[in-house]
């Protein structure tokens, strides 16, 4: 059988070699239009390819899967049927959609039906999401954050290097692609103040991050090893973990991030499979001292995937803000959700576990304005000439992602959100 | 009309004066039988009353309600119709119960039909669980808290008396009374070793909590004001948050509680109304420094609700550890709900928000194992003779409330959870 990542396949569809979605990657998504309600699409090129419409013509009926499962509002029941399934779904798309293949090219009536311009469709939330869990496994960003609100002496906590300290982040406020956030209000104090105040925040800020979505369940009291937890991952989204740092700092203590985070995360709307990320797997970086055998996870775990952050003017001007590297990250997914379940916590498919902020060790490859401008104490020129501490409103922030092997692009799009002012409080 | 409530009504059923389920309460729960699939019921003395009967029966057709509402395996949907088809039903039911109304009472078949004994269901979860917040509201609990795990001399943070602090939980892992749980294993360290290890927990411990459950959607980006929070609650439920104390205290730092916490939560079965409680509203303790107005709440809004705890050994002994009062809570309901949405986050039907350890201020009303023996150097002698410092494998940890007012009980049943011991890892 042919592999679906086989760099050498070409599709009877034109694709720009910098698309980030050529026949080699085959991302899944909830999209709908004006005349179609929401059902499961697959991006490739500039085009949605439509499996409600594939499956009304019988295109999967190899498979023996029920056609209706694409005529969902979620992909979540998709991928309740597990990973067998997804695979024969992507080697069939694959298949389909190959230049060697006529069934939807040869088909006039099929064709003009299941392909739709990406530009004229509108994403949708790709999974209904159970639970949300960040996590902090950048040591660059670990070690920035501890130096800014803590001591620099002490970075990182003693903790971190032994496990891949995480939080539970709310699940309801997670947003597409597209969707606008109003700036957030809350309470904060400046160090200095005698008491707190509450109003629209003065330090928006983004974290750039990763997530990935659950594709299988587990029961209560039972764990994942990290050699087995690859099974559990269905595939990959771009993550905006929007923060409000004055409101964060004056919460955060005892029990962590709360309103500073909540009232709002963005993601990108098509979910890039592991199996299409394979060409793509790197090694971690050393981890000293070893991780306890719960968390020991040999072999190449990271992932090589080029993530940038763009910030767009009122006016429409970019600025690149942020360059870094998904492979940066001291803790990978394996260990991330061995972790999560050591305790016997279950997970149900369309939980989403975000990476925390990925930064490198240099400035211009930090994933957040906290750390890119120093708390706000060196803000950021942009290409219109103004400066940037943190996100003012009617500001955009655009974070994109590829990796790029034996001249084969796969992305994951854009996860692009606008920043309305503070909405007025209920009286 | 007649209200619901009124201590005057009596049913044609037989009602146990100690019973937590006179006609006055009528909560709502989601039970099932050998019988019959999962459905909504009221418990009504010794019985369930089964809505979905009634419906068939034509009971509920004057309120222009589509009664396959009742054939759910949760209460999200009959929540969603709103507060108004909520009261509608239970004076409907209480209408119903009445020792004047024979409707059921004069109908032997509908009557053999619509009434189970309550030791005969099976009863589950009660809602489906979008997010779950445990707030930290006992200004006893956080101070006790606080004076353990840092310094005595500043128990509480400076933030804890200008909001009320909370953080998000797992929802996955809320299970319902009945549920036995597993000892979570988990990363700990004692304070003098050099290097963590990896195990069943030393320190399992529960906390005696309250929990509300959100009745109505608000969308992303509005706020809730205090005047208007107790539109958006549906009712209550008792809220046992499980904890591992050692696991807790070394992950905590910097980002909250996450293993130590997300093993299990497990809550009483029956819902009891905010209206069923109205007669047990009170005034809350006085709040210095007056809170901001975004947080603003004057009038009765704590409510007096005896509660207690008891621990069954594997033998079947009983001994009540802590009694304890809901009155005591420092932030009350709607200003947590308002606290919560004050950044714009918005809330679904079924979200619940639970209150944080329920303690009073001397020993015998601390609503956690690590108050009541001093995080284990002063451990609890039990009825058999036998010490606790914290729970022991097949320990049950039973907790219960009620209210009472004019000879009337309104209670909440039980939440009742047997410890089994930590299971195996995966290899």
């Amino acid at each position: 059988m042919i592999k679906a990542n086989d760099p050498t396949l070409h599709s009877w569809i034109q694709i720009a070699p910098d698309s980030d979605f050529p026949i080699q990657n085959l991302p899944f998504g909830i999209f709908q239009t004006d005349m179609k309600d929401p059902r499961v699409g697959v991006a490739i090129g500039e085009y949605v390819l439509d499996l409600c419409v594939l499956g009304r013509y019988d295109m999967f009926v190899l498979l023996d899967i029920d056609p209706t499962i694409f005529h969902r509002p979620y992909l979540n029941d998709f991928i309740a049927l597990g990973k067998p399934v997804w695979r024969a779904v992507r080697n069939r798309v694959s298949e389909l959609l190959r230049n060697t293949n006529d069934e939807i090219s040869g088909n006039s009536e099929l064709m003009h039906e299941c392909l739709i311009k990406r530009s004229e469709v509108e994403m949708l939330m790709p999974v209904k999401v159970g639970d949300y869990t960040d996590f902090y496994s950048s040591q660059a960003h670990a070690s920035n954050v501890g130096t800014m609100f803590r001591d620099p002496e002490n970075a990182l906590l003693p903790n971190w290097k032994h496990m891949p300290v995480g939080y539970h982040g709310r699940a309801s406020s997670i947003v597409v692609s597209g969707t606008p956030i109003h700036r957030p209000n809350g309470q904060t104090k400046a160090p200095e103040a005698e008491l707190p105040t509450f109003g629209p925040t003065a330090q928006l800020d983004f974290e750039l991050e990763m997530a990935f979505i659950a594709g299988k369940d587990t029961p209560l009291g039972t764990s994942i090893s990290p050699s087995h937890a690859e099974e559990y991952i269905f595939g990959l989204v771009l993550f905006n973990d929007w923060s409000a740092r004055d409101i964060q700092a004056w919460e955060y203590q005892p029990l962590g991030p709360f309103l500073g985070k909540s009232f709002a995360s963005s993601i990108s709307p098509w979910v890039v499979t592991l199996d299409a990320l394979e060409p793509f797997r790197v090694h971690g970086p050393e981890q000293v001292p070893s991780p306890l055998p719960y968390l020991s996870s040999g072999g190449h775990h990271n992932y090589d995937i080029n993530l940038e952050v763009l910030l767009e003017t009122e006016k429409g001007v970019e600025t690149r803000i942020c360059r870094t590297n998904f492979r940066h990250m001291y803790w990978n997914m394996q260990q991330q959700l061995a972790h999560q379940t050591s305790n016997g916590c279950n997970i149900r498919v369309g939980d989403m576990f975000a990476s925390g902020t990925i930064s490198g060790s240099e400035k211009g490859t930090f994933g957040s304005m906290l750390e890119l401008t120093r708390g706000g104490t060196q803000p950021l020129r942009l290409v219109d000439g103004t400066e940037r501490s943190f996100i003012n409103d009617n500001d955009t922030v655009i974070m994109r992602g590829y990796g790029e092997h034996h001249g084969i692009r796969i992305g994951f799009g854009e996860v692009r959100t606008k920043v309305l002012p503070a909405f007025l409080q209920e009286k």
